[in-house]
């Protein structure tokens, strides 16, 4: 079987990455790549690494009206906030699925989505629809959706690493710290004095603290999984490495007894993508470069304290390709199709 | 005035930097520097940096029979732990003062650093002598001392950070998180495969959770500080920089109407080397390159967490520098002098 | 088909680059992994980034004895120099082939192997049989071979820049420059001071000027490709990046009027692995990072100069991803077979 | 003595290094920044680096009408290229002097100026009095003069690594080699999507082939020196580090008995600021970090060919240090004030 697949946006990090992915995918067909501003570019000049592909090399940035995406069986988002709302109902009813890797459809409700991306939901009819693409959450509803919202790459890490604690009840809901630090790919492919290399390398600090996007999109996870209310202080960090994320959780264990080794263990035992280490061993981000694997290692503390830590690449999992395993899900094939490359390390 | 100095050790990162700030330091002249293993050896050879410097170019690596320590007014070490303590007796005996950069005289109670350092200690009843040498807490006492346990990086950076909330008594003390990010030159200048670039480029991870040796020092400090005991969570990170750290500091405020920033701004209102940030900015690491200063940053957080950040240079305020502060102190010269040069940014 | 494929060494960083490109060869069954050190070890303990994949997760470093090597089709040695020609006669008694990524097989000349390996010729007699694995000037041999000398990382990158201009006898033979800057994996998985992060990163040197073992391979193969004797002027840099060379080669055209861009493209026109960029863009290192691709420019400079720009990434088409497409070419398989993923970029 | 000194630009690289350097110059008091742009905001603002220095605190971005520049004595312009010569008739009628960073006043030629900047030349008649700001070449005249063209920084490199073989006739003038690599830093403080981090970590690349406009002015130096006329061909690369510039020079001797370390040993015994290592030694980049030094190595290669390695910090000798020393030199100063700290290394 092969999808005829369609890619909105594609000049960004997330963009190139997907293109990584879905070339050499057995089951997918690229059918078309949208820039509005570089229509009539070869994808390949803009992105060197994909010269030689013969499913790349001839690919060439097009117009939206050209793309023809409602003949595509899925079309995956790579834009900007408020472009995959604005053509989802066109989509839908021609019987394209879509996969959002913005934040179109990540919030439930609309005024947060408001308050958060400053402009009003296109389609908020169709948010109680979307499902939001974390498979080891929502793996049963992934496969019937039509829209996904594909999370953000830090509630990713941070669902992760809570989630066996909060199932489990044996954490305190209202104390949740997520100190979390990203390579700077997460920030995305655009010219900002703050990101060019002389300002950021040999360089390390926190930003965003009064306010980030992925706070409500995480509580909202948390909050879910939990079926309680959660208090979480979210602290970003930028770290001069190009992918790569670190997420380090704390949080204060209501049951002194809890076997916190075990349970993540159990959880995550048959997930394809998320690797417990042994006990001891402490994660790196390295481990998981290029590839979709997260690895995630539990420790008790002094004083009650859990220290959870997860690491992902923002990329991959954090992106491209939990969209490229959540389109799996939805067409019934193979979860880890396409996603089984080894991380590259060093 | 000129100072007699000896350094003993002095083929580590902090050995290196404190070449860099005594050689032009107007009150200083460089007697000596040991080295056992590479006595005879011009310092140039090791350090081509400081080709050139008239002060530096002719100074060769001595044994310690050759270097006349208690000739000297003040001897630094910049030793692994065991050795500042083993000559410590002959050269108080001589009228020598010393500062010590490794850990025998920051703990004051030697059963606790026998239990970390993993070695009988050779002079405990001078252990109550030395004085923990944060100019910040302890100014008058240094001034007085003979040898000063100078602070370890981590614990210098953690200390500031909590002191005025603590001393405020604003904060609950059995909450206190301080997750560290700490550049390589942190961890010496030693060929282990664990520091080799590859391993550590494009890559982040926590390390040391099951117990480091800068939790019990700055445990120590925190509990005087605060004057009842403290529980702190500490987790140290490796970042791929060469030099700075930034402590993210979280506790739980006990009293809402603190106002934290006027708390930060006029504790530290008088001191040459923390520079507390107007509220809302963040302090980077590269604001400190190469300097003494300590930037710290304090934010409220939603449930009633406060956020300290603080950026040092490790190797600076984190060791070298802070050592050639409390030089200062202890021979009566201006705090500051030899350490006002600007920070090297980009 | 499946393969019997041993790896001997296999804890340096071509020894992981080859299991990641092994472990999903869709003809390639693992049978072991030699390290007479770490026998008993799992090869993820190592390795956390190949955790998790079926071939790799029960993989035990055994014995040179345990692993029965002569029962292989194939043995990779990822060693240090002297241990492939050490087996050879054994391993080719069997039937068993062999590809060295050291240096045993390289140089033809066993003189010139003992003047830069400082080590008599275990099997001088072997030399002449054995094949330089360059399969673009090579292929037909390597079809045939038994033993493999695989390439250094330098060496091929200087010698596909030249090969068009020496084969087509237009530059002198007497001037050329390869002023070659390689990531610091080039230099192994060693713990030495001066690989260690702080003295590389934010850093940039030549070394190795006074005589480097790449050199006379380099020289070797040019002057093959020649037909006459070369006069080549070496100077590698190493750079604060992880994968990656750039040789900058430099030599004077002896015909003005050759069309030096046709003469790459038709060169290359139909190698698999080495990418000739249109006239006016520039290679860089990451557009081949984790893939086995070279890509390559040439611009005619002003005074009869011509420069040829060369990038791969030196532990795949510099060593792992070569020494596969060799195998794969000794075997009857595609020569692309399991090298086909897209470099990872960003 | 107290030198009136302005600042015309400062929101660039150059402009906060010559912050660093000027604010502690003890003939030094800053009298004015201007920056059209950003009028009215506190220089500390834009660089958190320079907070709590007395001179730099209360400095604040001004107008150029505001900034009163013809009462200062010397005016540095660390701005685009265009803005020195537009103010150069009103400033030198009023008695100041101008140090110009840009490449106003680098060229001779106002035709090479015209088609290398595009933009006709507003003072041509100035060219003529203008002197190039290379100590080592021109010491006496810079003493004199009242307009300098700060060199750029590869000519700075390239120019001192020739000038000993060219003065003493050694080497053939029409076969020189430049292969030049920078630290990003070089390329300014300016927001351009190739030089954000993951565009540079991790990558090396050559640019600007086809022509680089230090091209024109280190061949007119060279020409110079030589007394003749030169061909240079320049390869310029880019570095994954923030501040640094080593030039691999490559020449053929024509004097194969010449004592190349003795000549660079003899060139350089008075100057300052260059440093030429022990034959056998080989000068890295961090040896100069932050400083005005620049080191120097010089090999005989086989074949006849000489290789000379020039480091430099580019933002210090190839920028704002370069052109501090030029002020103390116009102004009858120590040529060293200001400018002694140590490099900072690691």
């Amino acid at each position: 079987m092969k999808l005829n697949v369609g890619l909105v946006g594609g000049t960004g990090y997330t963009g190139v990455e997907l293109l990584r992915l879905l070339a050499p995918h057995p089951n997918v067909a690229l059918r078309c790549i949208t820039s509005r501003k570089d229509a009539g570019t070869p994808v390949v000049d803009f992105f060197p690494s994909l010269r030689g592909h013969p499913a790349l090399d001839p690919l060439i940035f097009c117009t939206p009206d050209e793309a023809r995406l409602t003949e595509c069986d899925v079309v995956f988002f790579a834009t900007p906030h408020g472009v995959a709302m604005s053509q989802a109902e066109t989509l839908l009813a021609a019987g394209t699925k879509m996969i959002d890797l913005a934040a179109d459809f990540r919030l439930h409700d609309p005024a947060e989505f408001e308050r958060w991306y400053k402009m009003p939901h296109a389609c908020p009819h169709l948010l109680k629809e979307a499902v939001y693409g974390l498979p080891e959450v929502n793996r049963n509803a992934i496969r019937q959706a039509r829209i996904i919202g594909n999370p953000g790459c830090y509630p990713t890490a941070v669902q992760l690493g809570f989630l066996p604690l909060l199932e489990a009840g044996v954490i305190n809901p209202d104390t949740l710290i997520a100190d979390c630090k990203s390579g700077v790919s997460g920030a995305g492919r655009v010219a900002e004095l703050s990101k060019i290399f002389p300002e950021v390398n040999d360089n390390f600090a926190a930003y965003g603290i009064a306010g980030h996007r992925h706070h409500p999109e995480t509580e909202q996870g948390l909050r879910r999984i939990a079926g309680q209310p959660v208090q979480l202080t979210f602290t970003p960090h930028l770290v001069p490495m190009i992918r790569g994320i670190l997420a380090t959780l704390y949080a204060t264990l209501t049951d002194e007894f809890a076997d916190v080794q075990a349970l993540f263990e159990q959880r995550y035992a048959d997930e394809p993508f998320v690797d417990v280490l042994p006990a001891g061993r402490l994660p790196e981000t390295r481990s998981v470069r290029a590839s979709n694997m997260v690895r995630i290692a539990v420790a008790r503390r002094p004083h009650g304290v859990v220290t959870v830590l997860v690491v992902e690449d923002n990329l991959v999992k954090g992106a491209a390709g939990q969209a490229v395993q959540n389109m799996n899900l939805m067409f019934g094939l193979s979860e880890t199709t396409g996603l089984t490359a080894l991380p590259v390390s060093p």
